[in-house]
């Protein structure tokens, strides 16, 4: 029985993607990477949408935001914290980590940040350098109003927009360069159809900016690495060459089937995902106008306990699905449903559940 | 024509282990990866001949060995880089992005390190908190006294023993607990015989003791956090999945055939490749007694155009060598043979390499 993997990331890889990870080593210095480099750059530039730097970091979507912050602020620089949930709370550690001050700018879990409530902190505090956002918040199934952020932001003040993207960018509309995104994070087991492994961060011009001046201290992050090496086609350090080849596959993909297909793909299953569950009689935890493409969170019901149907959907049916993090933890189920997902996959893991859920009740009861 | 791939690492991974990284993905927080997870560690442990911890993170070497400074030192404290090479300098510098005072005690390139000079240099300056020091530097062919240097240092002084293991571990002994090394850094895409994109970082308690008041910012390397996570036998980020499957399959052929002679075919093709090179009227760039056992250097006979070389040897034959970096730039070439090699491979690479060294001076003349 192939198992329908149906958490927020790692993501099922299609096969032929997944065939790549499988391809004999070259030389990271050597003219066939630097080919492949140049070329995956300039398709992630195309979804990123970007004509600014995007580099490739053999990390983690955590390694990625860390990237993030310690390239453009300072020890002691001011960042608002815009969180929703376990990975907005995440960005303001990294940040306070290496020395920001952070101010919180919390929104209840389950519901969006208000883009006002945040053009009324700038507006009210004049020395935030920089605004951490997450776009797609996976710990409550919430997407934020990216756009409507970063035109808060722009219009009230001169912070930077950090967007963590890690579950959004290749899934959901991301416009780095239209909307003034400074700097977004984001990593390849998502929407992106690959195996975990490698990050992608983009700088804009104002990021560069910041760059020059930042003092939080860096090395295997540092972004002028990455740029001084990417002009003789090379990465800094040796990177995960593996997925490159499928990086390279995965992207010659994405682009043909074209952007826009590719999110109405994703608006849709999330939409039959949420439609499925309320037809079972489910509630979809988060607020649904606020209700994220790329990760579903349902409320588990009165009585019912998650982890056992976790495991039941996993031993018996081959789904595997993930329960919720941290004050979440026993009170929702999260169904991902980003990269290449097939109705039949949708309809497969709302039909184990439907079959799980009464005998959970029962065992407890 | 398979390339023969001859450089110190990625190396040419075996058809077996590759055929592992085309694995499935499965979630990084259930049963299987846990159970994997505990496997490879312990594994590990048995390469590093340690009891302490050995954590598995998502990076290059470089970021390795940035972990082993961050997670052990504080801004201001004083450490002695002991640089043979390129790799040495790259570890003083991460040191001093962080703000430690970095003293260097330097050796001229092509000798390994004296371990009575580490000894004096402990003995007149009480206030270095940790010795940095590159166990095989790669960018010279040299393999450092490891043993020697550790002991020189515990006798010394209370300092720390940071290593770069990058391109030794799993080729040459290194005994972690017995030579008391208090963190080992190195990286898959070398004797472990895996591509590039997972590192190994072991800690000893004197690091933890000294990881409990460093003040080094830090998240993403944070030992702490994989050290929680471990307990409940998870990565704290989203892991590099596939390469966890090919190092499952790499560390049970590993100690199947057993560490002792894993190191001797090491020395035995290292020593082939030495008198391969000499009887071509070569000479290896390094001391020879102080050699690498897994990449080796050799130096670049007069009016040869060393670019040309590495270029015709791709090109035409099909073996991709490495030439010098930074001041050796044009100097060198770098042979490396980590991991599983043949010595028809070593054999080829020299008959390539005899074959294009008088056309190359040719072209010149």
């Amino acid at each position: 029985m192939r198992v329908n993997l149906r958490i927020p990331g790692p993501i099922p890889v299609p096969d032929d993607i997944l065939a790549e990870m499988a391809h004999p080593m070259i030389n990271h210095r050597g003219p066939e990477f630097k080919e492949m480099l140049f070329r995956v750059t300039d398709g992630l530039k195309q979804v990123f949408e970007t004509k600014g730097d995007v580099f490739i970091m053999t990390t983690s979507g955590t390694g990625a935001m860390e990237a993030s912050v310690v390239n453009t602020l300072s020890p002691g620089d001011r960042v608002l914290c815009v969180t929703v949930g376990a990975f907005g709370d995440r960005y303001g550690e990294i940040a306070a980590a290496y020395g920001a001050e952070v101010v919180r700018l919390e929104f209840p879990w389950g519901t969006a940040a208000d883009p006002e409530k945040v053009r009324e902190a700038l507006r009210k505090d004049a020395k935030v350098k920089a605004v951490l956002v997450t776009h797609n918040e996976t710990s409550t199934g919430v997407g934020n109003d990216l756009e409507a952020i970063a035109k808060a932001v722009h219009g009230a003040s001169d912070a930077l927009v950090l967007v963590d993207g890690v579950s959004s960018v290749a899934s959901i509309p991301v416009r780095t360069d239209a909307w003034g995104l400074d700097v977004v994070a984001t990593a390849s087991q998502k929407g992106w159809m690959l195996p975990p492994g490698l990050a992608f961060v983009s700088l804009s011009q104002r990021a560069w900016k910041a760059h020059a001046v930042a003092k939080m201290p860096r090395y295997y992050f540092d972004a002028s690495a990455y740029k001084k090496y990417f002009e003789i086609g090379q990465p800094p350090y040796t990177p995960g060459v593996s997925l490159y080849f499928a990086l390279d596959l995965a992207l010659k993909q994405l682009l043909a089937e074209g952007l826009p297909p590719v999110y109405a793909r994703h608006k849709r299953i999330a939409q039959m995902t949420r439609d499925g569950l309320k037809d079972m009689g489910l509630s979809v935890f988060p607020d649904e106008r606020a209700a994220s493409e790329t990760v579903t969170a349902v409320t588990v019901p009165e009585g019912v306990d998650a982890a056992k149907v976790v495991e039941a959907l996993r031993a018996q049916h081959g789904v595997v699905i993930a329960g919720g993090q941290e004050k979440l933890k026993g009170k929702i189920f999260r169904i991902g449903h980003m990269g290449r997902v097939s109705s039949d996959e949708i309809r497969q893991t709302l039909t184990a559940l439907a079959a799980t859920l009464p005998k959970a009740v029962a065992a407890r009861a």
